[in-house]
């Protein structure tokens, strides 16, 4: 059998956790705490079974999950989205990611996507029979050029992906980015899909740039979060798309064919939590940043440098002064070798940058496994 | 926004839904059952959440609950499956079956589909940039005509989906069908998608022939179930796909970028009940075919005719004596009017035959509800 996705092999994170797990090593590579969802929201499972939620929930997800949805992002965004019309529950982020695309890009459009990148953008681009256009971030800090990105642009652009807080760099966007990529679309076709999956987790007094945020993009852009990076549950696979109605209507044309619906008592229990809890995802950033100093506290006495992080739970960690290798021999070696898993960048761009020595360490986890990395972390 | 797909409105199981809700009648349309699953099982999900399997699950799906698909494979088919390569757990049989077609089908090729079937067939092959080709089956016990299925192939043809027990009319395939099947493809690049999530429901001694069954047909099929249909937790949204390692490696391709995994605390828990309870599906056909009875006892003294039911938990029922309506606005006055939701037929076909007058009740419900519903469709 020939195939239709010659270029996509297992996903670095299913490679890089097998390897742990074949090793021994410590796992700081695919992104998943170590630590577990809160209390509350099992219970609120628990018993959502027990009261029978167990068929079918409705294809766009529960009423007041949705409701809960749209009142967080009227409270933090100052947008009002329609719960109704607006938001979809979706088997995660990469679900949402891939019916919004498949929702709006057609057979020989092209879809842009900035370097380094999540490794499903583009499996579903070429699923849809449309090309990626890569456009790379700009080291050190991985802020986007827009004027490279207009450079990018063609008849035939259908889609702009950006993601903030980004995945692998820890960059956020600013109120800058947000006018800048406002004035690219403006007057064009070209829609947005905007990854905020680590919508929660931005540190130092910054704030979150939801394209939500901004009444020009609001209306063009899908946008996805995950429930699993908020409340410590990233196998629960519950996500969600927030689009005007009319991308809506088309999105959900494509996920009641994917997947039709979600893990319904989940859905139940995340609507209480939502409801009962409105502070958990405010006290994410002082949360995370605590163990973000914690690990950067550990690591200070290793040859690995560490560029600031300004969102989600990811550190870079240049391994120049360590070893020449590319980084993913690199990878391979500090688990294999030195027990302790971590994930490579290259896999995220089509052109790795020749010379960049960078590997992403996953900070949410545990004193403790923080601890037992950083000893053999030490010992490199 | 121009949509991508003009021929796709809500699924009829939303619309009967909806109109169900907002006229309190009895709701017989959407197939679930209005029982809970195992206490066990119910059990065992929030013990595995306490356990800590609250992370991002292996792509495949976990290694015992492979384990325990392919063990019952071995027992029920006789064939041996490899669960490390052949087996993979899904986000329900919808997403299976989208992966599935995604997986081999390119654009441009054609897959034939039998008539009626489900519904999410057709939208998943258009997004594959695909065209269906509808064949359909002979009424009034709704076999397969394989010459005309023969007639319906063309070197474009990549993909045949078959269905049994099938849904919506209960038919199931004989070991002839296998037989036909198979002299169908041998020789041809065709695959099959073999959908068979009613695999337990089956009834008066019938053997569910299950592709798997075929050592030819194993060869080039993909073999989609569903746990929700088996354990009565349709909206735990759990199903696998067993295929030969070859086509389970596309089928991975796809499935790891549209879902990536599957909610983790189900499938721990659900392993556990197949090593726990294996007579579980073992009694479903006597569980059903209680329903069965007790439901078409029920209906007895109506004036709908109610043919005989081979496989899964739906009952068709003609509405001849009743109306000369189609079948969508019968259906609609009966929720609206009479207060029973049922499914028409005709959505489900690409012509619908004219003169049929079909609805399918679904009879996965309690004593009580089908007693509720059949008070109300006495007086009709
Ligand atoms: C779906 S596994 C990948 C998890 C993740 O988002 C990451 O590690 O970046
Ligand atoms: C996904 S809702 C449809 C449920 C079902 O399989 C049916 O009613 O036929």
């Amino acid at each position: 059998i020939e195939t239709k996705l010659p270029r996509v092999g297992t996903t670095i994170f299913t490679v890089m956790s097998q390897l742990a797990a074949e090793h021994s090593a410590v796992n700081l590579g695919q992104g998943f705490p170590d630590f577990e969802p809160p209390q509350f929201l099992q219970d609120a499972l628990a018993r959502a079974m027990r009261e029978g939620r167990n068929q079918y929930a409705p294809m766009t997800g529960i009423a007041p999950l949705r409701q809960q949805i749209a009142a967080k992002i009227a409270a933090l965004y100052g947008r009002q989205v329609d719960a109704d019309s607006d938001v979809t529950v979706t088997s995660g982020a990469t679900e949402a990611i891939f019916a919004a695309v498949h929702a709006v890009v057609r057979v020989g459009d092209e879809v842009i996507v900035l370097d380094p990148c999540y490794d499903s953008y583009e499996p579903a681009i070429d699923l849809a029979g449309a090309r990626a256009v890569h456009v790379p971030l700009v080291a050190p800090d991985f802020h986007v050029d827009w004027q490279r990105v207009r450079d990018a642009v063609s008849p035939r652009t259908r889609l702009l992906i950006v993601n903030s807080p980004h995945n692998p760099t820890g960059a956020v966007f600013s109120a800058a980015d947000l006018d800048a990529l406002a004035a690219l679309v403006r007057d064009t076709g070209i829609l947005v899909l905007s990854d905020e999956v680590y919508e929660h987790i931005v540190f130092d007094g910054a704030v979150h740039q939801s394209v939500l945020r901004h009444a020009e993009l609001a209306e063009r852009c899908f946008v996805v979060s995950s429930f699993g990076k908020t409340y410590h549950c990233t196998g629960w696979k519950l996500g969600y798309c927030v689009a005007p109605a009319a991308l809506s209507a088309e999105f959900r044309k494509v996920h009641q064919y994917l997947t039709f619906c979600t893990f319904a008592p989940a859905q139940w229990a995340l609507a209480e939590m939502m409801a009962h809890h409105p502070e958990h995802h405010l006290e994410l950033p002082a949360f995370y940043r605590e163990k973000r100093e914690g690990f950067r506290a550990l690591l200070a006495d290793t040859r690995f440098e560490l560029p600031p992080v300004q969102g989600a739970y990811f550190q870079l960690a240049d391994y120049s002064a360590i070893s020449d290798d590319d980084d993913v021999t690199f990878a391979r070696w500090l688990t294999t070798e030195k027990g302790v898993a971590s994930i490579p960048l290259s896999p995220f761009y089509q052109t790795p940058p020749s010379g960049q020595r960078l590997v992403r360490f996953c900070f949410a986890k545990s004193d403790a496994t923080q601890q037992a990395a950083a000893e053999r972390l030490r010992r490199v």
